[in-house]
C-alpha cells in the first residue's frame, strides 16, 4: 500500500500515523519527492482500511498494491476453480446452461417448464421462490411453496436447482437445492454472506447494482472466508445513465474477473436490459466475452393473458439459442456439458 | 399508468395485455397517435408490475402518472409528519443534531464523546456496533457489547440513542435503542424492512449507494406498508464517476423529497465524501438545502495514534459548526430544539 | 407528447400552457385521473422542448411518444441503410474490419502497419493524426502531416481511410479522407456536427462519455438535417463508476439501436477499457450483439521501447482475431466484405 | 508516479519499460514488495501519459503522485485568485451574483430583465445568444443579433456581461463580452480552449456533464497554458442514475476544488435540476458548500404565455433570494459587492 502524504504536514502527525502503521505489523519504506512524502507499506495489507487512512488529513491519496481479497484471489490459487454441482461443472473449459422462469407459479408450469428447458439443452434448472420486489405490493413469490414446487421439478427431471435465498433465517428450506443464488441487491448483505460461507452449498452470488468488480470479490471473500469455497459469479447489469435499457450489462468485467480470480462467471442476459427480445443478442456477447455460463429466464403458458411477450424468452427460442451456442463455444475455448 | 403500443403489432396480442389489464380491476383509456396506440391505465396501478410491461414486446414505453408509493406519498399526507423521539422532534420546523463516533471503541470513549458532543450542542447520540465492512478481514464493530455500551452512554447523558442494525434476529438487542438505522447496504434488504415494520421504532433509513429517490421512498413504505410510520430518510451520498469524494452527497434530494412526500430528510455529512475537512461546509450546504437534521461523526480520543484525523471531527469543531448552524436555521424556516 | 399536470394547481397557468402547446400547431387530448390532469399533445412535436415543459411548475412529468429524432428513425425509414466507402460497405449484412494505430508518427510506420492490417484482414484504414488529449502537455499527433501520412498509406495500399477531426476550420485537410470521424468529446459540438451535415463524407460518429443512445442519435440527427445521410454510429464505452476499466462498454446498446436506426453500428474495444489484452473477447463479444464492424488498434513497432504492450494489439493478434470472428459472422447473419 | 508491475512479468519487457521512462527525462525508485515490482517515477510527471502506462500489459497499475495541472494548482499558487471583471471580484471573500434569461429573445426583454435583476442585486448580466441544443429542430439562439442585443443591455446598466461561445470561428463577436462561457458540452473541445487562452477575457468555465474534477482542471490547464489565467469554475451538475433531477449537483465539488486550485468556483442552480422551485434551496446549498458566486436563471416576461413557471425565477424570487444570501455570507467568510 502506497501513502502520499500532503505537502506541509507536521512531522508529530505523521509520526501518529507512523506509529499506528507499525503497531499493525507492517514495516514502511519512505521515499521523500519534491512536494511529497510517500510512504510504502510493507506486509500482509490486507486487514487495513483503506477508507481510514484516505480520511487522514495529512493524507493526500492512497493506493493498494495488494488486493484486499486472498481466497477469491488468482495470484494464489492461478489455475480456474472448477465447481461441481452433481456432475455439471462451472469453470475451465466447461459451459452451462440455466434455465427456467422468472417466478415459479404452479406445479404444471414449472415442471413443464422445465422439461422444455431440458429438451432445448438446458442443464440446470432456475426458479424464483423467494422475490426481491422493489414494491412491498407487488407479489412476493410463492416462499416455502416454491421451493416445494421446484424440488417436485429437480425430481421429475433430475435437473439441479438454482433459487434464490433472502433471509438466512430460510436456510432450512435450501436442503436440497443445488444451487443457493444471491440476488444483486442482497451481494453486500454481509451477515448472510457469512451464514452462506458456513454451508457447503454452490453460491451464486450476482454482482450488485452499482458495484465495483473490486466490493464483489470481496463478497465472495466473505463466503469463503468462512470455509465454502463454491462462489460462482453472476453478471446481471449495472445502472448507468442510460434510460433505454434497465440495466448496462457490463461484459467486459468478465476478462477483468477471469485475470483478477479462478472463480467461474456466468451472465444473466434477462435481467440487465428487462426486454426479451435483447436476451439473445447478450447471451452471443456474453459467450464471446468468455462467460462460463448463463442463466436465462423461459416461459412456457400458452394460457396466460400475457404469453405473448413476457421478460423471458420461450423454450423454442431458447432452443436457438442453444445451437446458435453450442457452434460458437469452440472459438472460445469452451464446450458444453 | 400510460403504455405506449409499439407500431404494427398485432391485434390478438394487444388484446391478451388488454384483458389482463382489466383482469387487475383496471380500466383503459385508450387515444390512437399517427404511429402509435396508447392506453391509459385508470384506477389503482400501485400493485401493477411497470417493469413486466415494459418487458412485453408490443409495448414501446410505460410511465407512471399516480407514485407507486402511498403511505410515504405527500399527496395523501399534505402535513409534514412529525417524529418525536423522547421530546426531540423531526420534521416541520425542528432540527435535529445527531453526533458520536463512528465506532463504539470503549465504555470511556463512548461516554465521553456522548458528554462532549451534548456539550456542544448534539440533541442524539450515534454510535456504531455493528458494522458493515467492504472486508471480511475489518473490524466488524464490538456488535452486543457496542449496545451494551451506547446504553450506558444514554444513561449517564440522557440522549436519545441511534445504531445500526444489520440482522433481522438482533432485534431483541435494540430494545432500549431510541432510532434504528438501516444502512445503505440493507435499504433493499426487504426482509429486514418488513420485520422492523413491525416494531414502533422509528427508523432512520439510509439511502443505498446506487438507489433513486421513487426506490428510497418504496423501500421507506416497506416500512410503513406494515404499520410503522415512522421512518426519518437520511441521504448519504450515491456513487458516481468521480473519484476525488468516495460519494457524491445529492443535496437535490431534499428539496424534492419534500415535494414528494411528508417525512423527515436528514443528511450525512461525514460519509459521503469520506473526508472530515468536507463536514463543515456540506453540513453548511444540507441546512441550505432544506436538511431536517445532521447526523455527523465526531470523535475525542487523545490518546490515539490516528487522533490527529480519522474521517470524523473534534468536539470543538463541532461545537464551532452547530453555532454557525444555530445562526443560519432561521434563513431556512427551522429552529433548534 | 404526454404531460402531466401537478394535482392542484389553478386553471389560469394551465391555460396559459393549453394556449402555449396549440401555438405550436398541436391539439390537445386532455383526460382526468382522481389526482391528475392529464395532456396529450397530437401533431408534430419533435420541435417541442421537453425540458422547458418538466422544468414548468404545473408540471408533474412528461414522456415523448413520438422519438425526437426523424431522419435516424427507424420508423420512417424501415430497412437498413448501407452506407458505401469505396466498395466496402456498411449495413446489413456487411462487416468490415477498420484497423490502424492509435497515433500516425512516421512513414514507414503508418504504410508499415497498413500492409500489416490488409494482409491480416483489415478492410479499412484507421489512423490518428489530430488527437484529443486530456492534458495540453501530452503530443497532439501529426495534425496536418498525419493526414499527409496517413493519404500516403492510402495510396500505397488502396485502402479507404479514417481519420478524427477536431476543427471545422481543418475541414479542407480532409479532402480525400474517405470517413471523418467525430470524437467523443466532440459528439455534442453541435457547431461541427452541422458543418459536417453539409459536407457529403461518410461520418464515423462517436458515443460521447455519458450520453444516453437518444442524444446520440439526435447529434446523428444534426448531421443528417443538413441533408447528409451517411452516418455510422461507433460505441466506445460509457463512463460508470467501475474503476478496473476506462470505461464501460455498452453493447446492449447495439441491440437498442437495430431497432431505433436503421443506422450502421460499430464497435470500438480498444479505447473502452484501455487494456490491449481486452481487445479480442470485447471484439467478439461485440460481434454477437450484431455489431456491423469493428474499428480496432493495431500497431507494429518492433523498435519502440514500448513494444511489448500498449493499448493496441499487434497484426499477428489481430489476423488471428480476424480468422474467428470469420468463422463467427454467419451465426449472427453477417458476411465478411 | 507509482507504477505497479504485474507479477511473472519477463525482464526484457520491463527494461523496455525503464528506458522509455528514462528517455523522458525522469528517474526510476525501485522497490520490491512480495508479488510485485513497484516503480517510483521521480521529476516532471505531468507531460508522462498514464493510460498509456496503464495499458501496457505488464503493468497493474498506476497511481499518479502529482497532479498533472500545474497553471491551475494551488500547490504552486497558495493564495486564492481574484479576477477583477470591471470592478467586480471573484475569488477571495468576494461573492457575485450574475442573473439574467436563459436565452436573449428581444431588446426589450433583455433590458427589462437586466435592469430587474440589477435592482435585485445582481452585480453581472448573463444571457444566451448561441444555445447549445441537443435537438437540431430546437430554437438555436439569436446568435450575432442576440451579442448585440446584451450589449445594448450592459450600454444601459453598465453591468458586464456573461454569454457562451459556441464556435471559435464567433470570437471577434465577443470583443465586448466581459466574461466568455464555455458550456458543458464544449468542456473538452480542446480546440476551442486553445483559442480562448490566446485571449485575455475571464473565461467562464462549466463541468461537462460526466467529467471528473481533475479533467475539469485539465481543461482550465488547456486555457492556462496558453497565457490566459483569468479562468472561473462553474459547477452545474453532473450526470447520474437519478431521474427526478435532471442533473445532481455536487457540491462537495467546491471544497474539494478550492484545496487543489486557486481558481474561482461559482455555482449554477438553475440547469442541474431543471426546475425553477430548486432554485432557491440549491443556491443556498451552494453558498453553504463555499460558491464564490451563483449564475441564476431570471426572467421577466409578463406577456409570455409560459411566463407561470419557466425553468428561471422571477425578478422578486430571486431579491428574496439575494437578501438571504446576503445574511448568509458572513458565516462563510464572504462579502458581497
Amino acid at each position: 500500500m502506497i501513502v502520499v502524504i500532503r505537502q506541509g504536514q507536521n512531522e508529530k502527525q505523521i509520526n501518529n500515523l507512523r506509529n499506528w502503521i507499525k503497531s499493525l505489523g507492517l514495516e514502511i519504506h519512505e521515499s521523500r519527492g519534491e512536494n511529497s512524502l510517500i510512504l510504502g507499506l510493507i506486509g500482509d495489507t490486507s486487514k487495513v482500511d483503506i477508507d481510514l487512512i484516505r480520511s487522514l488529513d495529512i493524507v493526500e491519496s492512497v493506493m493498494r498494491i495488494q488486493e484486499p481479497y486472498k481466497n477469491a484471489n488468482r495470484k494464489f490459487h492461478p489455475e480456474d476453480s472448477i465447481i461441481d454441482v452433481s456432475g455439471h461443472k462451472f469453470g475451465g473449459r466447461h459451459f452451462q446452461y440455466i434455465a427456467g422462469p422468472c417466478s415459479i407459479e404452479s406445479e404444471a408450469q414449472i415442471i413443464g417448464i422445465a422439461k422444455a428447458v431440458k429438451a432445448a439443452g438446458a442443464t440446470l434448472l432456475r426458479g424464483g421462490a423467494f422475490k426481491p420486489r422493489t414494491s412491498p405490493y407487488s407479489f412476493q413469490g410463492l416462499r416455502a411453496d416454491g421451493i416445494e414446487l421446484l424440488l417436485k421439478a429437480k425430481a421429475e427431471t433430475g435437473m439441479p436447482i438454482v433459487t434464490e435465498i433472502m433471509n438466512i433465517n430460510h436456510l432450512d428450506l435450501f436442503r436440497d437445492v443445488d444451487i443457493i443464488q444471491v440476488g444483486a441487491r442482497n451481494m453486500q448483505n454481509f451477515e448472510l454472506l457469512k451464514e452462506l460461507g458456513k454451508t457447503r452449498k454452490p453460491i451464486l452470488l450476482k454482482r450488485g447494482l452499482a458495484n465495483t468488480i473490486e466490493e464483489w470479490l470481496m463478497s465472495a471473500e466473505y463466503i469463503m472466508s468462512e470455509g465454502n469455497m463454491e462462489v460462482i459469479l453472476c453478471e446481471r447489469g449495472i445502472r448507468t445513465f442510460e434510460p433505454y435499457t434497465r440495466n448496462t450489462l457490463d461484459l467486459s468485467a468478465i476478462p477483468i474477473l477471469k485475470e483478477r480470480t479462478h472463480l467461474p462467471v456466468i451472465v444473466d442476459p434477462s435481467h440487465a436490459s428487462g426486454l426479451a427480445r435483447l436476451v439473445a443478442p447478450m447471451s452471443l456477447a456474453a459467450v464471446g466475452a468468455g462467460a462460463d455460463g448463463l442463466i436465462i429466464e423461459v416461459h412456457n403458458q400458452p394460457e396466460c393473458a400475457l404469453c405473448d411477450g413476457p421478460q423471458s424468452i420461450k423454450p423454442d427460442a431458447f432452443a436457438q439459442l442453444v445451437k446458435k451456442i453450442d457452434i460458437m463455444l469452440p472459438l472460445v475455448g469452451k464446450e458444453r456439458d
